[in-house]
């Protein structure tokens, strides 16, 4: 046994001279211990036996295996620098290391990492760890290491060595119990020191499922951490959670066991080429990009992830979360937030990158059913019932396709789709973020004579290309009539040309193309950016409840949306096309005739069903709360256009409270049509605060309406509540002010409409019961008290509100259920029940309210 | 000599009969008078003259003609119904007979007017009149009435014979003097008179220059009307004026010798086949094109005339008109008003449509310098020297190419760009309106895989194919993914298909394609229309005005433009292509070095660069305008940026005028980082007018700024300017309010950036030189007197501008220089200067003036 333990590759002078001879060449003279040694675990025995297990399985490749590996196990650590010259010990736990991932990908991902740094500033040591006997998780680990194969732009000689070294730095080990956890720590620290080094810090690679994460985390964090001055990095595997409240859960109980910066959520996008270089392509184009990246010149976005697979095999995990949670929450919304965020100063700051994505995330307009369109390839249900034991009579209503159409507040993006699309059993395999930009020029020539490099007229994109698809390889498009590209030459190539070859409706020669020098899976990527500590390459906590908060409203509500059946691959035809208008999206082509006897519930009463009645001898319209506010929005607009029509201008007096919020949310994101630059805006009442204080009516307005539209600021009209820096002063007549803007500006001072809601004790306005002014005489605006604070309000007093051409009376919610069986009881009694005295001279009364309100 | 005079055609039952067994072949039996006779003018003599006239001129066709025609020359009213059923007489005079025009069109189109209306309800005599010798004259029309060819769809016997008629019936007249026009006037009523007929109108047709008009007009107003009972229709040929002055003059001029109704001014476009359909198609797809025909749904129109051939030959007439003249302010015009106009209940119901065309001239933005693009092919100006005897130096600026962005102001089509344009030596001739719908869609399969029928995703287009190009005809061409559009079947056939044909971008096979049945010259579509009055397919004096007051701002602005020369054909390559960016167009390729010792100005210094020193020992920073404006965009958002990191507010005070306003547009979309959220926006000055008017500051900073961002309402401070519906009364006092909010609101009144101009006398703000008030004092706001309207105006003061933090004062334009001058050698003389007075007291004064202002 030697000591003190070499290190892998080194720096002193001696040595480099030697690693460059044996670039050349000649193996590396390197000090050998056993591994079993250096962890102080597995018995030779149980080596024997993995042996024979692995003999069982299959073709034994080394003869003779374990008498090398005891003899041979070298600590790897290999090289000939004196410890104290190394940064220190890393120690990498791959937690569920028999698993499908680590097989696939995570162990080729911690080689490519020994590949990368063997030689520099840290030595190393495996482990992976499994509940799986430490017999039959020896021999798979074995087997594993030896298929193994060589990066191409590694010298063969040099990587066959490195990669036996990296197989004698690997075992397993069976991690079950507090104490196993106590055990590895003990035996990394006695490795340690043993070799009279540094520990540097140990990294907890968790491929196992999401259930076992709590045991896991909690048998770290009391008996596996490394002592003082050494880091601990734990690396999460996705699913996160199902939804915001799971997600919530879990992040809380996860962080009762670690800190933050110690917690690295993988999301395996973040580590694909394409995608990691959004940013960079970004800072280093900026320049260019600068006048094209906005609104004023994207047309759209596309984050597109098609695959031609299913889920056949995978629908115990795929019946739980579908498409959204599988593809849509976490990969594309990662690329989205990457795309759209603001670029920091300096993107090499993960600090910086993550607090702009997280505004991104704050920016993105809330989802609605109506949000995104959903499918299921025909197949899928019967696979279900098949893997899960499912009577015949089962239908899934698990969504295999989602279109979602996203929007972002912010001045940047604000009107700019951005289209996520992501299904199983699809006509091909390809990924992609696509920036399409608008065409807003004219080319002269005819256009068989345009030019790729200088018609401005051809189609303008900037396409990251994240892998599969025609192109078969990772690659950033940027269309020659936009700009030649930077990027940087060590890791990206241009492409070399394919005639023949068309992205996106164009030839591959009218883009500058640019693929990696070196092809990286994106796992080996993600676990060089671990042990590089680049956090920005992982979802923070934050991120992760924003991205959660931003998607759980739509998944809740299309918790019972049938998909529309598709047959698979290229027969889907142009079945899935979808398409938007204003923030809905919708399939273009009407639901062909049902493919199978289909799934979903019973057909539901129509959600659009409106209830036409009579309340108090006046038209009643009742409906859920969601119809309900889009059939009041629709008959809102629908008088505005007649009122502009005829008079040039609409008068709409606006009520405050919480019920209006959705109608204004509805008004701001749906009706497009909306002749808002000649409609007036007009408070019913208002509290005597500021109008900026959070209890202003004119704030909910300001927040929910006036931010997303166009109405020219000499047509909003808000309560002159705050005169001289007073609230309501009798003396600075704000209410006679109101009156006589109303008179000046408002023919006959007749609103067009005016919305109203009801109190539960009957008022309406800011007209309560028993109130000595505003429920007649000849005043139009009237200062009133309220019993409940803010007393003091301003409002429009019945007259006026009876002049009005139309009135609507929104009413909702089961607390209004009483009032609202009272007032259809009573007579003219505006003393008692404000409401009752609602009775337009000559114009219409309507009455809308939701079936919690009206039938209870 | 026959009376009653037989008719055209007829409609008795017996000559019915008759004329159905001559369709088949045997010639009609008419009767026949010679029509020197029927006009009582010409004698034997002078046509026996012609007639040897011809002969000489060349092959002589009908040999014997003159005794033909004295012998054959019937009424040709020819038929045989009784006077008493026909509806009455129509005489067409044609007004320059023997022009290049007559020749070419008119004298067709009259023929075919015969062709269509022989044989119902009107006789004819077609008198063709000029200034010509009566000798001459006769010759010419016989020889071009001989050249006309029958259509296709009239049987040749029938034609032929139909022809012969028309030829009797037409007869040259040299009309110049008032007695030539009473002369005229009394021939038609003796000839009517001989008929026994009853009169039914007569038709000027203004073939003749411009200068012409008036005399003309005056003669068959005082000597040339029909009598009572019977109508008057003069048709008019551009142009009608060169800008609203002068088509105002014409149209004054012109109407006092007609009414309204009487005038049919041509706009031949407006004949065109597809132009005539733009209305009819709407019409019957009104259902289909409900939902498409909006800003919603159309990303462009374009409007397109291309020519290959050049001026030359006609450039005495060019020269003084050019292409935006020539084309854009008629035909590009007129089609784009049918294209964008609110579609009438009634579309045939002519005096709806002329009123639905003119709101849509009401709703056209107003153009400005920036909407246009001009080019000159290279020969032109040489042409122009050859043409007319110009000196070698002479470099003419009359633009032979246009590209105009017109947007319109009206819910409908707000925000989407009409692109207008036209030009000679281009490298194709074709013409068409094209409208094209946003994609809004997303098609899941690969592009590869779209169906033209199916895919929402390839492009989807309506264009009104108006001739030439590709196709060789006029058409209509409705992309078939958006619907089967219905034409009348009678008159428009669908195309054949044309293997390898494609027109913009795609397949002829992607459109429904329809041509016309019957392909027809634009006179002769719009003679008919004359000869049916359907005053719809002319323009009226309104619409011409409308028309004029919409170019000629923009004609004047663009008079000292040098355009860009092009060499002409397809060499021009992308030279021409042209980009907009929100309202302003410019050519995508930077200017390539001149072609030909250009016109233009002197090469100007690098844009870019930033010139920095100092003005009145303060810093100044001087550029091109717009780097200026890019600076101070710049300086104000890292101010912005400051103040809001430091007190949690920026405070802004911005000045009126037009010099701003770029700066407005630069902030409202570069600057998306700006803190408009915490931002203050204050008005330096203001004009006592309502907000809303257009002269008012606060309009400006509405529609160049705040539209486009999002400031909170409260957060918006226009002037108090307009206070109980009374403009800037003393006794509201809006002065002293405005002082009040900004002492409650800003921080020790002092706002952290003022921005200031400089009037051409040294005002700046509203502070005029001489002010009583303002200049010094304690008065925060003010009222004050400006020499120019409106006079009344509200202003910061001197003394609070001075507490500003920063105060930069912007100064742009040639105007500016000699203030610039003096205003550099004054010291402190507010009363003289009021500029002088600026001197914050602890903050900082900064001058940014461009290079016009601060060079010369």
């Amino acid at each position: 046994m030697h000591s003190p333990v070499p290190a892998v590759g080194g720096r002193s002078h001696g040595c480099k001279q030697r690693f460059e001879t044996e670039r050349g060449g000649p193996a590396i003279a390197c000090s050998l211990i056993p591994i079993s040694r250096l962890l102080g675990s597995e018995s030779e025995t149980d080596q024997a036996a993995h042996c024979t297990d692995v003999e069982e399985r299959g073709p034994r490749r080394h003869p003779g295996c374990w008498k090398m590996l005891t003899v041979a196990m070298c600590v790897a650590l290999l090289g000939c620098l004196q410890a104290q010259e190394l940064r220190g010990h890393v120690s990498v736990i791959l937690l569920g290391a028999t698993g499908d991932l680590a097989r696939k990908y995570l162990w080729r991902g911690l080689f490519q990492l020994y590949l990368d740094e063997a030689g520099k500033d840290y030595s190393f040591s495996f482990h992976g760890a499994a509940l799986t006997s430490t017999k039959q998780g020896q021999a798979f680990i074995a087997k594993v290491l030896e298929s193994l194969s060589c990066p191409e732009d590694v010298a063969p000689d040099r990587c066959s060595e490195l990669k036996g070294q990296f197989q004698r730095l690997s075992a397993y080990r069976h991690l079950a119990t507090r104490e196993d956890y106590m055990a590895l720590s003990k035996d990394i620290e006695a490795q340690v020191q043993r070799g009279g080094l540094r520990e540097a810090g140990r990294i907890f690679y968790f491929s196992v499922p999401p259930f076992a994460y709590a045991d896991i985390a909690r048998n770290i964090n009391s008996s596996c951490r490394p002592g003082p001055g050494a880091w601990l990095r734990v690396v999460l595997e996705k699913p996160f959670g199902h939804d915001h409240l799971s997600a919530q859960q879990l992040a809380t109980e996860l962080g009762g066991f670690f800190r933050e910066e110690e917690m690295y959520r993988v999301d395996h996008y973040l580590g694909k080429q394409a995608v990691a270089q959004i940013l960079p392509f970004r800072d280093q184009n900026r320049k260019a990009l600068d006048g094209l990246w906005s609104r004023h010149h994207v047309e759209r976005v596309e984050i597109i992830m098609k695959e031609t697979v299913d889920a056949e095999g995978r629908t115990s995990f795929y019946e739980e979360y579908g498409v959204i949670r599988d593809v849509l929450q976490n990969h594309l919304t990662e690329v989205l937030t990457l795309v759209a965020m603001e670029l920091p100063h300096n993107i090499s700051s993960s600090e910086s990158v993550l607090q702009h994505k997280l505004r991104a995330f704050r920016a993105l307009r809330g989802l609605q059913k109506g949000s995104a369109v959903l499918g299921q390839y025909q197949a899928y249900s019967e696979q279900v019932r098949r893997e899960q034991q499912k009577p015949d009579s089962f239908h899934s209503l698990t969504p295999t396709f989602a279109g979602v159409l996203v929007h972002m507040d912010n001045l940047r993006w604000e009107g700019v789709p951005f289209i996520l699309m992501s299904g199983k059993a699809l006509d091909e395999r390809v990924g992609y973020a696509r920036i399409l930009f608008r065409n807003q020029a004219y080319c002269v020539q005819n256009d068989e004579h345009w030019v790729a490099d200088q018609s401005r007229c051809l189609p303008r994109q900037i396409v990251f290309y994240i892998g599969h698809g025609e192109l078969g390889s990772p690659a950033v498009l940027v269309s020659r009539n936009l700009f030649r590209p930077s990027l940087p030459p060590e890791s990206w190539k241009e492409l070399g040309a394919r005639p023949g070859l068309r992205l996106f409706g164009r030839p591959l020669s009218d883009f500058y193309a640019y693929s990696p020098v070196r092809e990286q899976d994106a796992y080996s990527v993600l676990i060089s950016h671990i042990f590089h500590g680049r956090k920005d390459s992982f979802v923070t906590t934050e991120n992760l409840l924003a991205s959660w908060g931003f998607w759980t409203p739509l998944l809740d509500g299309l918790a019972h949306e049938v998909p529309r059946l598709y047959p698979g691959g290229a027969e889907n035809g142009h079945l899935l096309d979808f398409e938007f208008g204003g923030a809905r999206l919708c399939f273009s082509q009407q639901q062909p005739e049902q493919l199978v006897p289909g799934p979903g519930p019973a057909p539901m009463p129509s959600g659009f069903q409106v209830l036409k009645a009579r309340y108090r001898e006046s038209p009643l319209i009742s409906a859920w709360p969601e119809e309900l506010i889009a059939k009041l929005a629709d008959d809102i607009e629908a008088t505005a256009v007649r009122a502009v029509r005829r008079f040039g201008a609409f008068h709409l007096a606006l009520s405050g409270g919480s019920s209006p919020v959705p109608l204004f949310q509805q008004l701001a994101t749906r009706h497009y049509g909306f002749p808002w630059a000649h409609t007036h805006l007009w408070l019913v009442d208002e509290r005597c605060v500021p109008l900026w204080d959070p209890e202003s009516n004119f704030q909910h307005l300001q927040t929910h309406l006036l931010q997303h539209i166009r109405v020219p600021y000499y047509n909003i009209h808000p309560m002159p509540v705050h005169l001289r820096q007073r609230l309501c002063a009798e003396e600075d007549q704000g209410a006679q002010t109101y009156a006589s803007e109303i008179s000046a500006l408002v023919a006959n001072s007749s609103f067009d409409l005016v919305l109203l809601g009801m109190g539960a004790d009957g008022h309406t306005a800011s007209l309560f019961p028993q109130s000595p002014s505003g429920l007649d005489g000849e005043q139009l605006v009237v200062l009133t008290e309220s019993p409940s604070r803010p007393f003091q309000r301003m409002s429009l007093s019945l007259p006026l509100i009876n002049r009005a051409r139309k009135v609507a009376v929104l009413v909702m919610g089961r607390v209004k259920r009483e009032i609202t069986v009272l007032v259809s009881r009573v007579g003219h009694e505006p003393k008692k029940w404000p409401i009752s005295g609602v009775l337009p001279t000559s114009g219409q009364l309507v009455w809308y309210m939701d079936y919690e309100a009206f039938l209870g």
